[in-house]
């Protein structure tokens, strides 16, 4: 089999480019030239973040070696200091390649003037660093780190909840005051902070705002109607994400409400119960669909509005909050070291949403909970 | 003059496109299509998201008006249902046009397939919504919510410095324990979120940490040493940014140290009294290098290490951390309504980094500070 001497150029900031942080270990704010050879990787970056890529290129211990450069040393010419373009150019022709893969969000612009000047770049579909999806020890380490400040939030979350007073009106009061949203979301900020993590779109989405898996959910939070907490907090030092919901009621669930509820955790055990090593993700997805189907929750437009099971099951987690593989109706099969998230919901606009969701690993045998996390429903 | 016609296109997330955020008025955690005619706007959803874009779609006050649409309502094949040049392409079918202008940044693949459906793609070098860069009443309001953010998380940062004890070897005692570039982060960040804002990178970077102006800075933070503290929040409701930096020694500066200081703080005076409508952006950087350069302050490789004034006067500031206009050698005019960093900072290998910035927005006569803040430098 003839061995695979592809040439990689990613051109992105780091905060945007998952593969990049991945494959170099760099952390910058602005965008950079990234280039994978089989024998060298190249950083080139502006005299403002080479100190610490220089740092980086004499301690990195992955292969092949790394060599940072700034645009100086590549002697791009004065009118092309700040273009990413030119820094390509220059340091392609310093190495003598002619030849690149992009991915498939790589900038047009920059393609079309590369091409321009004699670059022959070749668009891949495929994960250029298909790699990712297999996580490592360390890898699975830091994405536990971000999932039990996670859990330590959703635990802050819940407990804030449950120590409210119910009015008759069904008002919530929490310390004299009523409780909002905004205050179970600044609560779990705060959790999240003493991890080192943040989240910039935590959801605590109550009663009819549910509905809408990606509403955060704002003003006051009432009694006896479901409430979505979904937190996915990034660590601000290594990058992994984590990923859980939980949906908790304070006062008392309606037999229907229940009834939903019992669904989503069967069909989350389901489709946790499915994973294994080189089972299809489309399984794992189906086993939530069925089990929603065989207790008559239905799937499809009301009044024309999605309801139901509206979302797939769940997704890859890592230097991305959603990455491959997907737990859907793809036919990927999950294979060991993929670290994903399971997360069934039922929504409708009369009950609102539930959902549950857990970050697991697919280990050889099944799978492993990153950090286990009650599920409680009524509060 | 021939009335502009251009449609655009746009293919991204909304949290990594404020041209999208800007235009569209649209927020998810999920890449989108959206597209720009002189007569309609239109957005293209995944059902999760079809909820709030149709509120919006019905409440947008902007011209031309806002459709929301899913990839249903534009008959997508289900072979297509996950891919975003699908989506695009049925709706430029839809509206039955063939040309679209895309930013630079488009993704490289995706207009690959459009072309070889047919349709015609420019790339803009120049910016798709110039307006952006000039700011309205509510965008000024936004961004000074943001800087008001950064103001109290400085004096926050400022003030725990501040009350530490000094060693005789020169350790920073707080509350018993040796002061750490983390805790002094923990503390900023907590205050950021207090008004609803974070920051990935906050930086508290001491001694030869500050000699990288992005580095974060992490351990004990020393006496007789410059710190520098630059905090740039992000709003999670609104987007919107802030950004503001200071410098300060805990305990006594030396006569060189303060020299650096106060060649820093009058560098930075120079730029903002420069700063008018019309004025070159290259204007308002020259004043800051002639008042480095008067001084005898030279910028150059030290030992094959950039030294001195290092980076430019400033950049913009609005949806995007670092957008234009910049302020640097860069012949653009200043606007009314420009947000604009000032912040020049000396950098050198054996005295460490002194940087002061402040966020302002040009007006009629000259500038506006945002949110005022104190300049200690001994504290």
């Amino acid at each position: 089999m003839k061995k695979s001497t592809a040439v990689i150029l990613l051109i992105a900031s780091p905060s945007e480019s998952p593969d990049l942080v991945y494959s170099s270990g760099f952390w910058a704010p602005d965008p950079l030239v990234y280039l994978v050879t089989p024998k060298k990787r190249y950083l080139v970056v502006s005299r403002l973040e080479i100190g610490r890529a220089r740092t980086l290129a004499a301690t990195s211990k992955t292969f092949p070696p790394l060599e940072a450069l700034t645009p100086d040393d590549l002697k791009v010419p004065k009118t092309g200091r700040g273009k990413l373009d030119q820094w390509a150019l220059c340091l392609l022709r310093h190495i003598g390649l002619t030849r690149v893969s992009v991915p498939s969000d790589f900038p047009h612009g920059i393609a079309q003037r590369l091409e321009a000047r004699g670059i022959r770049i070749t668009t891949s579909r495929e994960a250029l660093f298909p790699k990712r999806q297999v996580k490592s020890p360390v890898e699975i380490a830091c994405i536990t780190e971000s999932q039990q400040a996670a859990v330590d939030a959703m635990q802050a979350a819940v407990t804030m909840i449950g120590a409210t007073t119910i009015s008759r009106s069904g008002t919530l009061t929490y310390k004299g005051k009523t409780l909002r949203s905004e205050a179970v979301q600044r609560c779990i900020h705060h959790v999240l902070l003493d991890h080192n993590t943040v989240c910039g779109d935590v959801i605590v989405a109550g009663g009819a705002q549910g509905v809408d898996p990606h509403e955060r959910g704002s003003g006051p939070l009432r009694a006896h109607e479901p409430i979505i907490i979904d937190i996915f907090p990034r660590h601000m030092h290594h990058g992994y994400w984590g990923d859980i919901t939980r949906t908790v009621i304070r006062g008392k669930a309606t037999p229907q409400q229940k009834r939903m509820y019992n669904a989503v955790k069967a069909a989350h055990r389901a489709s946790l119960t499915r994973i294994a090593p080189a089972v299809k993700c489309s399984s794992v997805h189906k086993a939530s669909v069925d089990e929603f189907e065989r207790r008559g929750f239905e799937t499809g437009l009301l009044d024309g509005t999605p309801a139901g099971f509206i979302h797939s099951t769940g997704h890859g987690v890592g230097l991305a909050i959603h990455e491959a593989p997907s737990v859907s109706l793809s036919e990927t099969r999950l294979k060991k070291g993929n670290v994903i998230t399971i997360e069934p919901g039922l929504y409708y606009p009369t009950t609102g949403g539930f959902r549950i969701e857990d970050t697991v690993v697919v280990t050889a045998t099944g799978y492993r909970q990153l950090v286990s996390c009650e599920k409680r429903f009524e509060i």
